[in-house]
Order: structure tokens, then C-alpha cells, then sequence
């Protein structure tokens, strides 16, 4: 995704009651956000947000957090969230100077869903263990360069994190059109101690798999121009 | 693998002390053969023998049996093992019409070594539960149309069987450098419960994995050319 400088982006993103500003005060307390204690399920590298938007508006009776290291991107999954009070163009010129959000922090319109503007490295210090039932990986950058390997959300590396936050049933789905990334995936699953339990190639190809299946924006423009898009469920 | 018909080979294996001719009559029986309880592997599909051979002769401790389903394969693998006695040539007219292999009957160059002329779906009446420590798949046969999945040594339906015949921690290692066939065995694995060890799309660039390894020699000339050779490691 191409970065630019959002004007105001912080302070929209302030505004909105979806983002939580503060996380790591919430450690331990995420069921008192959002007044309940339905399970919590996390997308690490959420971008514009289609899709935990698209699985929240599905599935009403679990929380989900959608977490962006970017101010820039995720301003714009609060413009789409705030909907037609608040549709920036995608230039920056027509970034509204001020907006009343007011109303969206009392009711939000999908109650169900936070995002946080957060390097996933800290995510140990944002969710207490147990926390977290699962954690959604999709399109992660790919970190092309050997000595980045770490950087790769499906790394060891990152496993070992995702085991501090995940109940002992947790799992991770991550989906990707890279080959070589989702080869690295599953080489890294087994230095993790992590197995298996859906591995596709082709998950457009498997009606089974398929079904029910929420498209990222990636997803949608990668599998129309005919890639096939690779998919895990791992668990520990 | 050409396959030809040699002739004189059903009676060249008949002859050789290290094909066992009746093999469902040793079922729970193996050690008997070998004379000791060593942990026995088999080779499914083990071609010419370049690896049963020199895995038998690097690990004396190990028993090992070759599984191979054509006669016109196996007898190679019997003239490999017979060494100075009985080189045959490639060509057809240059087989033995008669041999005397009462000696080798007797005592085996490679003890720890025997050979199967069997069908792998048949595995669970030739060996009994727990009789076998690991199972080796070397470059099989990929099968490629979708009908003939079942075909594959590791699909599911095979990782039945031998989950029938190995030992509680007994293992399956495969080695291709076939992509779609190893992605294929990949996805098997959570179908039919098993789990990865070891996966590697590239195991001769890997300085650890590829230690100690002995190759086919589908593997030295495949990776000759260049093709990375996929290699997994998986239990239950």
C-alpha cells in the first residue's frame, strides 16, 4: 500500500471512538471495552480494514481488533467506519479540517470492533495470555530480504509472540498470494512447535474452505488478475 | 523410470537372498528375518536403491526394507547389491541366463538390508502394528490427474495406512522436487492428523537439514539442473 501524509490523520484517528488510544493501559481489560465477554480475535496488518470490518458486521457475537502500525492507513478504516458523515476523498486536500465524532464515541455503529495503531512487536504488552482466541494474518508484508526474516508476521519469531496472547486453543489464519512468503510460513510452523490444521494452496479453488470466506482488498485484486491465494490455520 | 521387461528378472530376484519372496508370511515377524530387534524403516518406491543402499550401509544399527512395486526396478537394485558377482548390463541380452547366489543366500553383503517386489496399498498385511520406526518417500510418482490423488504416497489415504504400521512415534520423511505434488502432501497432512517436523522447500540450501543427507538419483540429477528439492519430516 503507498503511504502518504494524511493531514489531521492523528487527530481523526483521536477522534474516532473505534481507535483506542492508550492500549497497553487496556492489558488484561479488554472485556471491559467493549462490555462483554465474547471472545476477542485480532488482525495484525488490518490496512484499510475491508476485511475485519467485513467479519465484525458477520459475526456480532465476537470482538475484533483490528491493529495498523500506520497512522495513514488506518485513518482509512476510520473514514470507511464513519461512513457518509465523514467520506474523505482520497486526496489529501479533502481531509476535513474538523469533524464531530462525538456521536460516533457515544454508539458505535459496529459495536464489536476496536483498532489500534500498534507495532506488533508490543502486541505482549497490549494483550495479557489467554486474551486473544485468534489472530488473523493477511497479506503481511513479505520482508523479501533474508536478514528481515523476523520482520515476516508468519515468522518463529512472531509465533512465539502470538503464543504470549492466545488461549491454549488460539489459532492463526493467515492468507496470501506470495508463494515464497506462504512457503516460509510453513517452514517456520514446526521450528514455531506450531501444526497445521488447514493448509491451501488454492483457497478459491476448495468449496469447502471458501465458503464464507471474507476477501481483503488485496485478496479481491490479487485472485481477479488469477492468483491463487494460499491459506493456513495453525494452532499450538 | 523406463520400465523394460528383463527377462530372467522374476527369477533373478527369486534368487536373490535379499528379495523376500512371501513377504505377508513374516508379517510380525520382521526381527525373525533380520535376527535382531533393531528398528526397521522401509523405502516405498525405492527405484534403483542408490538411497536403501547406502542408508543400510551408513546405519548398520538400523534395519532396512525396499519397497518397490515393479520387478523390472527391483532387479536393478538386486545387481547393485550383487556388485562384482553379478553386473549385469543395462541392456537386456547381457542378464545371466543362470546364477548361483547360494552364497550370497547365505550372508549378505549388506545385512541389514531387504528388499519387497510389493504393492504399498497392501503395507498393513505385510507389517504389523508398530513393526515399523519410520517410513522413507523419495521423488514419487505425483500422479497429476485429480482423480488419481488416492495414488500419491502421501495422501491421506496412504498416511492411514501407515499410521497402521508405525510405531506410535514412528515418522514419514518425502523428498521431491516436484512443487505441486509436495504442496499436495502439505495440505494432506492436517486431514489426516499428522503434523510437520521438518519442512523445507529447499533442503539442499539449508546447511543443517541437508547434513548426513543421502540422495536418490532422482535428487542428484534434479538438483544437478537446479531444482530445489522439498523435503518434509512429519508424526502424528
Amino acid at each position: 500500500m503507498r503511504l502518504r501524509n494524511i493531514p489531521g490523520s492523528v487527530e481523526a484517528l483521536h477522534r474516532s471512538g473505534y481507535v483506542i488510544d492508550e492500549p497497553k493501559e487496556m492489558k488484561g481489560r479488554w472485556k471491559e471495552v467493549f462490555g462483554n465477554d465474547h471472545p476477542i480475535r485480532l488482525e495484525i496488518g488490518m490496512g484499510k480494514g475491508q476485511f475485519i470490518i467485513e467479519m465484525a458486521d458477520r459475526n456480532p457475537d465476537v470482538n475484533f481488533i483490528g491493529i495498523e502500525m500506520y497512522s495513514s492507513v488506518l485513518v482509512r478504516a476510520v473514514q470507511k467506519l464513519s461512513g457518509g458523515r465523514h467520506v474523505w476523498e482520497d486526496s489529501d486536500e479533502d481531509a476535513p479540517e474538523t469533524a464531530d465524532a462525538s456521536e460516533t464515541e457515544e454508539k458505535l455503529a459496529v459495536a464489536n470492533l476496536r483498532l489500534l495503531r500498534l507495532d506488533a512487536r508490543e502486541l505482549a504488552e497490549v494483550f495479557a495470555p489467554g486474551e486473544v482466541e485468534k489472530i488473523y494474518l493477511n497479506f503481511s508484508d513479505p520482508w523479501p530480504k533474508d536478514r528481515h526474516a523476523k520482520r515476516r508476521l508468519p515468522s518463529k519469531e512472531f509465533l512465539a509472540l502470538y503464543d504470549k496472547v492466545l488461549l491454549p486453543e488460539g489459532k492463526v489464519e493467515f492468507k496470501t498470494d506470495n508463494r515464497d512468503l506462504f512457503d516460509f510460513a510453513l517452514e517456520q510452523l514446526p521450528l514455531a512447535g506450531w501444526k497445521s490444521e488447514i493448509v491451501t494452496f488454492d483457497l478459491h479453488a476448495d468449496p469447502v474452505l471458501s465458503e464464507g470466506n471474507v476477501m481483503t482488498e488485496y485478496e479481491q485484486k490479487f485472485s481477479a488478475k488469477g492468483n491463487p491465494i494460499c491459506k493456513y490455520v495453525i494452532s499450538r
